[in-house]
């Protein structure tokens, strides 16, 4: 591997700064965590984007959160066909081995992956199409969350469609075996937020209103 | 979606302070980077661990990081099959639409992925070897990694294998034929770190040395 | 202009050095700061000093701050008169131009500007009251921090007049109707700050406490 | 001042590391720097610009530069009207208070300030020809350099005009009086240079040549 480059130095800084506060407060704390592993309370879904980090939003303590973070949030139905399904073997690590008590899925304002998969969708993103994109391949996942957006005022389909990738990732959630066996014996909930980046509100998923209320 | 839960009482009160605090200090920043999108300088793949934050250890500010996070922080090798792959497109969107600067694959100390891995390869996991087990094929992607460790001692196994799955990630983004082009053209550099978390420390592969060094 | 001369030598080699470094390790992410233009987050008004380098202690990135250095600070009040106002034109090009969401104003111990304008005031410094004294004109802007402080023991009148020379600059940014507009639809914030360039402490000013506290 | 923030948590974060790291290893020095005053060798004056930080390039240690930052790097022509001049006092004070022995002008490429002058020079920007554009205002002082550069193709003239606006900064410093005598007793050198964001080139101006050299 001779293409590997140092490390870029403001983050050399930024880490030393790290390690003579942050860590140096709380060492005990973190060799406690090597010494006896991670016992996390809740894994959370979320995306990719630099503007988005829910450790963050949810003021984040080392140990406390599983994150798995992907384009537009998404989780893939269960198929079990001996193929590389990342986001699948991290749920399946949550809840079977960590045994989480909440996944949470979380999708955000301004979405690129959300908006790529709308241009799609109505046909104005043919590169997308093609076998050869990933981020197409991926945002397949979303297309039954477009054919629910797809009679919506133009103005409102990427804002819809952002809170269906949510939605489409919660009930492909509940296509897992073992995430449904875990739901219906209350030994885990699933929770689908979409956060607004411009005006930092959140909003959850409520299934008697079928619709997200401000927290 | 009839399962989904409110969002549990601890993070709406934690995302409240948020709301006081982070976001009303920065309420213009959140605004313009809603506006404008994100031009994150950096992608960092890393592992969904809840004791291992890179937003914690590089202060990383809302904007700077596009962040992937999967079992082991792999990357399968390029193959635009027509196949779903989370982190081959969370790879493409960096690299082709976002065009980041830095592409940095951090691994960590106590990796309950790579340890599968370990057990698997030596042949003490047999259910990680199942069709089924979307952790035990998700971790196939690191098994040339295990060859290269096979003759260390066991005391230093799983430690050499996690510093392997960085490298064989590295290797693997190599494959990508946009990764390739923008690192021959000085477009981008990839990196790849090893970080221990009792004792806080971060590791660089360094080529030159073809091993890792203290940060 | 026949009176150049060559960089001295010891610049040369520093550069060297940073070449085949900092820019050699970076040189993706300068490309594309050449190429996209600059996005910084903040503009931040400090003064000359050698000894106060914002770059360092807020370990800035290449990128993310908008930097004007002048004697002691100083924003002066608004006044479109058509003549050359450098630190207006700063402040425009940042606020109207680069849209930055903060500004913030930073001044520190031992500030020679201050001492002077101290002088001036107080009727100890009459070369500064010259018409040709281009420092005592530059400091007359801060001749309504000084009366604001005149009461005070002479040991302490000196740091008192610095924190005012933020003060004051503050007081008039909030003059100029663009600065006012943004702050008043929080699409920008300003900040005041004070360095003890001795202790290293930083104190921002606090509006409620009227007053400094130690960040 | 009752609108002014508190410093945002992510610089909070960085300036803890600094304090930390930075501060602690050299606190005799900041003591010292703090008991006995600056004694800087040279003068920077370069733009705001948050792409160029000579501190970086020039490896800046605390205390050696007295760095004044403006749009374009202007300085100019020495009118000692009474009016306030913050260019003009910055190099007053370096010169005849501080006896730098280097005055260093440093352009660079992409400029903000110079396009606006190209711009405004060759009528395609009139909104900075308004009296009440401090940013016109303050490029005026970069007029005569435009006539300089105004037969050249279109494609080099923004290189052109932000070298010239480093020798336009030279001829104007050598109007004021106490520059001018510096210079000719050998106490004061000036310098020109031009500084390539994306490769990261420095050149400079060497009077020989009438032209710029690669450093």
């Amino acid at each position: 591997m001779h293409n590997a480059k140092p490390l870029p130095t403001y983050l050399v800084q930024r880490f030393q700064g790290w390690k003579a506060t942050s860590y140096a407060e709380n060492s005990a704390w973190y060799r406690r965590l090597a010494s006896e592993g991670q016992h996390p309370r809740a894994m959370i879904i979320s995306c990719c984007d630099s503007r988005v980090h829910v450790t963050s939003i949810f003021g984040a303590d080392t140990g406390e959160f599983f994150i798995h973070r992907n384009i537009a949030n998404l989780v893939p139905p269960y198929k079990p066909d001996g193929q590389q399904h990342g986001t699948s073997a991290a749920v399946e690590y949550a809840v079977t081995a960590l045994k989480v008590a909440h996944v949470i899925v979380m999708g955000h304002s301004s979405c690129g992956g959300v908006k790529g998969c709308l241009d799609m969708c109505s046909g104005n993103a043919p590169q997308l199409e093609e076998k050869s994109s990933f981020v197409g391949r991926w945002m397949d996942i979303l297309r039954p969350g477009y054919d629910r957006v797809v009679e919506r005022k133009p103005d409102d389909m990427a804002r819809a469609l952002e809170k269906e990738s949510v939605l489409v990732s919660l009930e492909n959630l509940m296509t897992f075996p073992f995430v449904r066996a875990a739901v219906e014996s209350q030994d885990l909930s699933i929770h689908g937020l979409w956060h607004d980046i411009g005006s930092g509100s959140l909003e959850c998923y409520d299934p008697k209103a079928n619709g997200y209320v401000v927290v």
